[in-house]
């Protein structure tokens, strides 16, 4: 046999583009990169704003350690090594969420402005740094995994704010106080921004 | 300071389940595993129904070697480690598109069935198997990248079909006989078990 026995099958199917993807879904696709310290309320604001959004029945998901860290990078451990695939893994899932034009939320401490500027260069115009810019005094106060008391009592080395750097965005495209505004609110704020850029209708 | 400004801040929001979203959505997540020799038509049948399921405004994303072997997958080559690394990443994605409510497809040769299972383990009840059972004939005769006739002159090693085995599923939910039936007919055979199943409705 040296040829298909149908002969009107296309072995190249058009493939159908981000944009025709984003029109028929009405919507476009996006990283929201949640980027603060521990405590700041990083994973609270993105999970009361995938409630927001699944109301208005906007495909979005949240990207966390979470589902991360037991899954796609359980091989992966705390050495600078490790950190750097991490976050390139995590930048790559990111990637693909935005082009399937989900409103996707990852929400890591990413202390570091060079490994958020990696995750930026991969997934391209749709990357949002979001910065919930709690102060350290805040985050510790509310200490809501008593990881601050460790860290203060040397239990847990290079602890981000205590005993690690943190780098803060020079230019995110949205900052959250959530010292001054609840969660609700601030989640809110990341929604008129998503309306204002036309990253999902009003 | 001791305490937030803000005392009305929630710090533990509730998480949408996976049911809650699939019911706002109108959609149940889910994996099509396209699994099949080289020129079987896998990716060509994924991305025809991934058309026809964009213009039902059902999300849908297709996961292949085009965005993964590029990306997240960059990193590892074809040893039997990397193999299995491989799949365990892709089977990672997947079953963050399933919980997202996505109807996925991931369109990969696959040829081992111990794989085939580790990445249905992950998945769970959400995974469908779907054999594109071209005869090695048919996919020689068509031969669309001209990798049968590299494989056959020695030039591929360990190349499935030719110099490498592909392990037939022995309970896919699906098979398609694209000897027998257009694209167009394939990637409907898929879209009716869809609405059997209740992953999108009819």
């Amino acid at each position: 046999m040296s040829e298909p026995k149908s002969k009107n099958i296309t072995w190249h199917g058009a493939e159908i583009s981000a944009e025709k993807r984003e029109e028929l879904l009405g919507q476009r696709g996006c990283v929201l990169w949640f980027t603060g310290l521990s405590g700041s309320g990083k994973s609270t604001v993105a999970r009361r704003l995938e409630q927001k959004l699944l109301s208005r029945h906007v495909h979005t998901y949240a990207l966390d350690g979470d589902n991360v860290r037991m899954g796609l990078n359980k091989d992966l451990g705390f050495s600078p090594e490790d950190r750097n695939e991490n976050i390139r893994r995590i930048g790559c899932v990111c990637q693909l969420f935005a082009e399937s034009a989900c409103v996707t939320t990852a929400s890591f401490v990413s202390p570091y402005r060079a490994s958020r500027d990696a995750a930026r260069a991969m997934v391209g115009a749709a990357f949002i740094e979001v910065h919930v810019a709690t102060s350290l005094e805040v985050c510790e106060a509310r200490d809501p995994k008593g990881l601050y008391k460790k860290a203060r009592a040397g239990l847990i080395p290079n602890f981000t704010g205590i005993s690690a750097p943190y780098e803060e965005p020079l230019h995110a495209e949205i900052t959250l106080d959530t010292e001054l505004h609840t969660v609700d609110e601030s989640a809110d704020q990341v929604i008129a921004y998503l309306e204002t850029n036309a990253f999902i209708s009003a």
